[in-house]
């Protein structure tokens, strides 16, 4: 009997968000799913561990009608304890999201779902990040479910080159104005900070970081916010690898 | 009247570790030092960033002679809120650590000591991680510090190619033991972890994470483990841009 794909579903927005159930159901469709994801929201966590203080695991809880473990920790917690403790076999496929939100261009660095699959990637395991550019509840998940389909499909025939993992977004359109996938760079951007200084009722200040994104390059039509920005799905291939090569040969020449 | 570079300090330690004191005295020597650095220790946090609860600054402090807020964020945290919030000009140069513990290889992913040099990158500062192979409260960092100063001169007359930040880690060993410094790639290689299972007073379990890193290739001279285990400092230049370049050219020919 050939087995069917395992593949590992988790997220960062927990265990309960919509986007993970969308992504447990069509998962479901090419293996046996298991979702390993955080109990309550991580946004923002990246590829935070949990060194000090012990995870916990709820077990016996359903996602979609796939079995489902909440844990404590964060999203890269979610896929070492998947591997390491959960499951009795290598996963053949990490999938992460659906994230209630866009991580394309820097976003990726702050994102616990491209994390996760930066983790998996380490492990071997061709793994992919799903978000869409929408933080509402009620995000339409429809294109990205129906791009996931075709996606995972051919990942679970192909494979991932070693190394690489796949950070793709989608634009929050309706399915009509939609153009198709995009293999695309990370854009070079970044996130325009401001904090809100507050004063608390004992008359302490405390400050609450926002901001919004700038991308430094608009009119790159090689980007992911390009991509986004003109209706198009972005796949960008992110490498587990951060060594800057040309950077390299650089300061090779400098004799430090 | 010329000013002074300006120099940001920030680690992941602890505004109180002894390593960021050791980098504000050196970072004294070329310039204003400013340390902004967590309240508490933030190993393992990697580029997280605080959204969901507000920011506490502990303003007044001092690090070694220098002027310290104390934040209770994560680095990227302390970052962002110097350049947007403390600072009334760009620093010149963001130093960070220098960390109590080795963040060569693929720990680069989980270290908070990094992702404020990939935050500083971002905002178009040059950047340093500086990290020495020895958790221990009375780690030697004489080696370290000689080594930043020659560095510290060297980027503050050249500066970095931008988009590059550098990850610098120093092995356990005595100066007399010391070769020098090599420019490394990042060693592939992965933590292989376990989970101590353990049961709590009230009957629940719960789960402890624990690993060791396992490094994939030891012979590898041009890398980063390489350079430590053989008596080098090893400085891997990191590159804020992700995508696997290689792996775009393939995927473009899936035409997905």
């Amino acid at each position: 009997m050939i087995k069917k794909p395992l593949i590992l579903v988790c997220n960062d927005d927990g265990y309960r968000a919509r986007g993970v159930m969308e992504l447990a159901q069509v998962a479901g469709e090419f293996g046996d799913v298991i979702v390993v994801a955080p109990v309550n929201g991580q946004s923002g966590m990246s590829h935070a561990v949990t060194l000090n203080q012990p995870i916990r695991l709820k077990t016996g809880e359903m996602c979609n009608g796939k079995p489902a473990y909440a844990c404590s920790g964060t999203p890269a917690d979610c896929v070492k304890i998947a591997i390491n403790q959960i499951l009795d076999r290598k996963p053949d496929l990490v999938l992460s999201g659906i994230n209630h939100g866009s991580n394309a261009s820097v976003s990726l660095f702050y994102s616990g779902t491209v994390a996760a699959t930066i983790e998996a990637c380490m492990n071997g395991i061709p793994a992919i990040a799903f978000s869409v550019d929408d933080h509402s509840a009620d995000a339409d998940f429809t294109l990205a479910v129906k791009s996931a389909r075709t996606i995972i499909k051919r990942i679970l025939e192909s494979g991932l080159p070693t190394g690489t993992c796949l950070n793709i977004n989608f634009p929050r359109i309706s399915p009509e104005q939609f153009k198709g996938m995009k293999i695309c760079r990370q854009t070079i951007g970044v996130w325009k900070e401001e904090f809100e200084k507050r004063v608390d009722p004992q008359g302490h200040d405390y400050f609450w970081l926002t901001g919004e994104f700038s991308n430094d390059e608009p009119l790159a039509e090689d980007t992911d916010e390009w991509a986004l920005s003109h209706h198009y799905g972005a796949i960008v291939p992110v490498s587990v690898d951060f060594t800057d090569y040309p950077a390299l040969e650089a300061l090779k020449l400098w004799a430090l």
